[in-house]
């Protein structure tokens, strides 16, 4: 009855100029991300060790098959239903790198565990009892990764008796497939001194490290050690504990990891909203159209790329952004496309359903974020 | 080829006990929303006021058509392509409140004119000419309200002079109907003090009564005067300035909002993310499975309720929240079903696809949040 009003124009088609790209949108910068993905892929593989990026990160089953078309062993989901649209897509090796929140999310991943390679991570013996009975059912095998704290205080047990503890509830059920430890430290990725984010990621690996020796010395050998971040990966590459790492942001690059003080291994931003000038009305700003349903502030303001030039977003509304406008320098006109680069780029993918890639000065393809929202 | 892949269980069934839901979910208490609707069109209706209640704030088709059905006389969006999913549904009165970022946006609106009420705002010539264009090409007719500046400093004119030079521009083109103004500050409406807020929005108001004084004494009538929000609207409905008021979150109640100091016209908690406890291994706090991605944190922390408890949300990561237990209280078990009330409605339904309806402990129904999103 309603279908007489028609549908809204897509934001971008291949091939169109990017400055035609309807507003707000999330950009891609292909030339940047592919070097970005080049440069981790090449760091990865010069240390031996496996790379296992992060798909919270992005949600976008096409960045996962760019990654994996480099060397990516596979990739990391943070919720179960954010793996499905990943195994669709044809990616054949996913670890949850979380503990399920209740028992019936076990059901799906023992089912998708018969066409894939499925991991998922435990810090309880309630987990281990939900995983075995999901699998016997589906009569499917699953990896299991025990969680270990080092230092963030989130999820995971403190130590190897406890990792011991879990592994004797694991043992009568063969269908779960103990593949070692998954060892994270969040809190140390934002350090912005490199040689903080250094001792502090050493230690953490150490932590680590201590776990594994002390469950070898219990005759428990730990095939993975996975874990890592962008902000921590130089460090970890070269621990000798990790056998493969997760991170995630380092392909697009957000302005929040670009605060930190960069080592050897640099990223680019890759990954920008694109906003128009919609009001200039008040004669000493200009109003843009991306505000906090288009990009997130828990990391700070995004800013305006390229830099150093006389606009500055100094404030996000829901719907709106307001742009200051350095002293002596001209509004920009009403309908300039501008470009931000976001605070935090995890939240930010979760806002939008598509993923406008672009080389040079045009659109080249529309990537469906197609796990956005995907948060069970 | 890949659709061997299940599906993932949706979030509920109607019928099913609540305590049954699948988490992170957002969770509607019906009987609370009914009674703040009805709050709310009572208060209207015995001020003399028209509601045209704020669908930016939950993106629900079935939440207005609940509001149009006690008597709202449409509803306001804030973004073009935010207007389809209400126009769609039945909705047959749509102000975009706002002004549109580009001429493109201009066409699909112009084409939906066709067959409901449509209005948008303009603070600029340029975007007369693009709807004057874009109504022409479609042989429809388009209300048009002014923005004036009450003092948030954002969009919209700031006098009656300038007010007429757009009236000017509009005069060639007889499909765009004036319709009047829309006058919204949004800075007063978090004002804890209600006095303050009192002062402020009486304040606001009189400014743009000054402005529709000057406009009548130069011949120009404003049929409508709209704008408010739930923060001012106690004292917008007895300003005598506004014709139509557009509340959105009075429906819902954040912890924002109710942060406020609360006057004669008060509304309850319907609004909840439902949240799972998903480790405990730290022995000190619980984690939860509801962070960034199922709430937002622009207005502060979320809180859980009922109020009074012993547990409280102390840090979001992405998909994580943190829960620390008042000393001497017992940590909540794994799997334990907690209700946070989120700090700001409107970003927090955009992260989610459907909003769980419920009346006392049992689902009564799924609706689509079908313009989350829809950001153009």
């Amino acid at each position: 009855m309603h279908d007489r009003f028609a549908p809204f124009p897509p934001a971008a088609t291949p091939g169109a100029l990017l400055a035609t790209v309807d507003t707000p949108a999330l950009l891609l910068d292909l030339d940047a991300f592919e070097r970005n993905l080049d440069r981790m892929q090449a760091a990865a593989d010069a240390a031996g060790v496996q790379l296992r990026p992060h798909a919270k990160a992005h949600k976008c089953p096409a960045v996962a098959l760019a990654q994996l078309a480099r060397g990516a062993m596979g990739v990391c989901c943070q919720k179960a239903s954010e793996a499905l649209p990943f195994l669709r897509a044809g990616v054949g090796d996913v670890h949850i790198s979380n503990e399920l929140a209740a028992p019936a999310k076990a059901g799906p991943v023992a089912q998708w565990a018969r066409h894939a390679r499925l991991s998922v991570c435990v810090d309880d013996a309630l987990q281990i009892e939900a995983l075995a009975a999901a699998t016997r059912e589906a009569g499917s095998a699953l990896g299991v990764l025990i969680e270990i704290d080092i230092g963030q205080g989130r999820c995971g047990v403190v130590d190897a008796p406890a990792v011991l503890r879990l592994l004797e509830r694991l043992a009568p059920h063969p269908q779960l497939v103990f593949r070692g430890l998954q060892a994270y430290q969040g809190g140390l990725q934002h350090l912005r001194l490199r040689a903080e984010r250094r001792d502090q990621a050493l230690r953490a690996a150490e932590r680590a490290g201590r776990v594994v020796s002390a469950l070898e010395s219990a005759g428990v050998r730990c095939a993975t050690v996975t874990g890592g971040g962008t902000g921590s990966v130089e460090f970890d590459l070269e621990s000798g504990v990790y056998t493969e790492l997760q991170p995630g942001s380092y392909a697009f690059m957000d302005r929040d990891y670009a605060d930190n003080e960069a080592g050897a291994l640099r990223f680019e931003h890759a990954l920008f909203v694109a906003t128009r000038v919609m009001s200039t009305a008040a004669g000493t700003q200009a109003v843009v159209d991306a505000g906090l349903k288009s990009l997130t502030l828990e990391c700070g303001l995004p800013v305006t790329w390229p830099a150093g030039g006389a606009l500055r977003y100094t404030q996000a509304n829901d719907e709106h952004g307001l742009i200051a406008v350095e002293t002596g320098a001209p509004l920009p006109p009403l309908g300039r496309l501008l470009r931000l680069v976001p605070g935090h780029c995890d939240p930010t993918f979760n806002l939008h359903d598509e993923l406008i890639a672009f080389r040079g000065e045009r659109v080249e393809a529309l990537w469906p974020i197609a796990a956005r929202g995907h948060s069970r």
